[in-house]
């Protein structure tokens, strides 16, 4: 083993490096070779050396022995140390990427394993970012990570949304806080020359999903001077999107109270409030109701929470999809645009149109898929991780059959 | 049966109308019962009513026997003729859509099975139209099509460009020829505000790939101040839109000497001639000697002709992306963008970013994927037909290791 390994080792068993050197960076806990490495001898989030059977090191990572996914790799070989400067240069590297995409600051500026730090999402809103640390060993290194984006950014203000339910997989506690900078000042999002207040400590997630907006992008082409309705509206990113891209009446239907008051505030700050309505409603009760009112929209727009969090609720989860979307389709116009998407890692891509093909045929409707809609390029996927690859949509046409 | 069946029946075995019911058109010769209704006494082209096996009608559609796919559905129910009638009123759903799509009339107007026209593409470039004809069922309504496509379009010109090997299954002979108008003239296609002369007669399929659009319109994010090289260029639609994105140097490579001149000639119609170069060499020999001369560019993008025309060139095929995408990178900067391009129905979209990873990994290198690339919705995917999919890519960030 080279001298050069500051970090205790974590061995692997024979041909478990198979994976990790293709690419991914996650080591499963049965994938250890505990007799060599017991993992009772690391505490949650300490780093290591991941080395191979033979001793030949892989690269310095991350354990943890309380979590199925035990460890993971932050760096391939042993030249460089996991500390601040290790994280002040994938940010760069990170940041690069997107000075390149975005005319201004408002992108996910890190998303985990594609960007080289397992278990960290950065969103960043002009001069304040939100973070999101879902593993031990980011939690271990917040300091350092507090420090790099600090160095690398200066922002306003550092929060941590640190409150996803993933958390609990690595033993870790759920708060949402201030993590640097002082309390105050709001928080907005840009998008498509819009405005949107988000709330950084109560909103979902991180407070804004960029990951859908060159897909919204895409609702320039299908909505001038159409009637629109976006389902699960949140802040009402799509339905207010639309009406910017010229749509004659747009209806934003959302399940929670704060989210429709938050989009009514977006609505007004955006000066379309004659063009967007935005109500609380529950979805499939509220497609029902329009449905059999004979109400029709010339655009609907799905874009539900994940129906599917674990594996083993694929099948509830994708009749779940396609009863939504043929109940999507039951108020499109005679030729209309359904706008569907999953955000479920387990929701195959091809599954999600398969169910959209489905409904059309029970319905007697038939359908041509003219965009494949995909998490946007801030969100990059890591081609030999395919958890990193979750977003799915389709832009579709449905007409008589 | 119905007594409203015009048409000679042609009777499925029993359980062979389920995919035809889920929404697919097609139906291979051992699916039919003929002992009911023999094969023999259809003459190539003839038109049907498909019935399933207890004489319950599915739709009417044409008939070749002498083909593996020995029917193809034009419409469902017995209410509508396949005729004239029938193809204006699909030109029309297809013609609404496309101008919905694009502001000028430069597009693929229709796109076979999708567009419920089987056997059928057309591409439109301003008053000319380009059409492909691929099966007899079509052949025999050419006049009805051409009598649709004037009482639609008035065109001056319609081509068509009958010369697919894919005919010979249909026992078609090719050619390629003045369908309607009259000689003389040239034919353009425009994208991206610029303008291509194309060749109805000579060049690839239709002349023009309209199916990049969109994915061209992808560089403007990537390609300003940058150095692009663009393999398998034709007629330079990747190379040309860059450079008219601001890319600082592009060279155009194409093995075709007719291409390359008409590349050139596109260079200068669109003012581009300071910035962009085209030569003729074979893209893996010309790969080869960039990097032998540690030439490296910031974006290189290949879009190569399909690699795999017929399943079974699976292997052969995917080890020649692999290598072609191996080379790509070896002549891309430390932090590049490599778009790269399937137009194989065979190849999955998957296994052309695995062949992408594989090649990375090779040459330690990490890959990002930002975009995934497909065809233009002037290109519509028919959900139940899979074959109808078959332009994928990816934009990809390449990262040292």
């Amino acid at each position: 083993m080279s001298e050069s390994i500051e970090y205790p080792a974590l061995y692997l068993k024979r041909g478990e490096d198979a994976r990790l050197r293709a690419g991914h960076l996650w080591v499963f806990s049965n994938e250890i070779d505990v007799a060599r490495s017991p993992l009772g001898a690391f505490a949650p989030g300490d780093v290591a050396a991941i080395v191979d059977h033979r001793g030949k090191p892989i690269g310095i990572g991350y354990v943890n022995p309380k979590s199925l996914i035990a460890a993971r790799l932050v760096v391939r070989g042993l030249a460089h140390p996991f500390d601040r400067s290790l994280i002040v240069h994938r940010l760069n590297i990170a940041l690069a990427l997107r000075e390149q995409l975005y005319a201004e600051p408002y992108y996910r500026l890190a998303y985990g394993e594609s960007d080289g730090l397992p278990g960290l999402v950065l969103d960043r809103f002009g001069d304040v970012v939100v973070g999101q640390i879902t593993t031990a060993g980011m939690e271990r290194q917040k300091e350092a990570i507090t420090d790099a984006i600090v160095k690398v950014l200066s922002p306003r203000q550092l929060w941590w949304k640190n409150d996803a339910g993933i958390r609990a997989m690595e033993q870790l506690p759920e708060y949402a806080d201030l993590g640097y900078g002082e309390y105050g000042g709001e928080v907005v999002a840009k998008e498509g020359g819009l405005e949107f207040g988000v709330d950084p400590v109560g909103g979902q997630k991180t407070g804004w999903f960029y990951d859908q907006r060159e897909n919204r992008d895409e609702l320039a082409r299908f909505v001038t001077g159409k009637r629109v309705l976006d389902m699960f509206s949140y802040l009402g990113g799509w339905g207010i999107r639309a009406a910017a891209y010229g749509a004659r009446e747009v209806d934003c239907v959302d399940a929670s109270a704060g989210a429709v008051e938050a989009t009514l505030r977006n609505i007004e700050r955006n000066g379309l409030a004659n063009r967007v309505n935005a109500l609380r409603a529950d979805a499939f009760d509220h497609l029902k109701a329009l449905r059999e009112a004979r109400e029709r929209y010339d655009v609907v727009i799905l874009d539900p929470p994940a129906f599917i969090k674990r594996r083993k609720d694929f099948k509830e989860g994708s009749l779940a999809y396609r009863r939504l979307n043929e109940l999507g389709m039951q108020v499109l116009a005679r030729d209309g645009i359904l706008v569907t998407c999953s955000c479920s890692h387990h929701m195959p891509r091809q599954a999600l149109l398969d169910g959209v093909q489905q409904g059309a045929r029970h319905l007697d409707r038939q359908v041509q898929m003219l965009v494949s809609l995909q998490q946007g390029p801030d969100h990059p996927v890591h081609p030999a991780i395919p958890e990193t690859d979750y977003l799915k949509g389709y832009i579709l046409r449905v007409l008589p059959a």
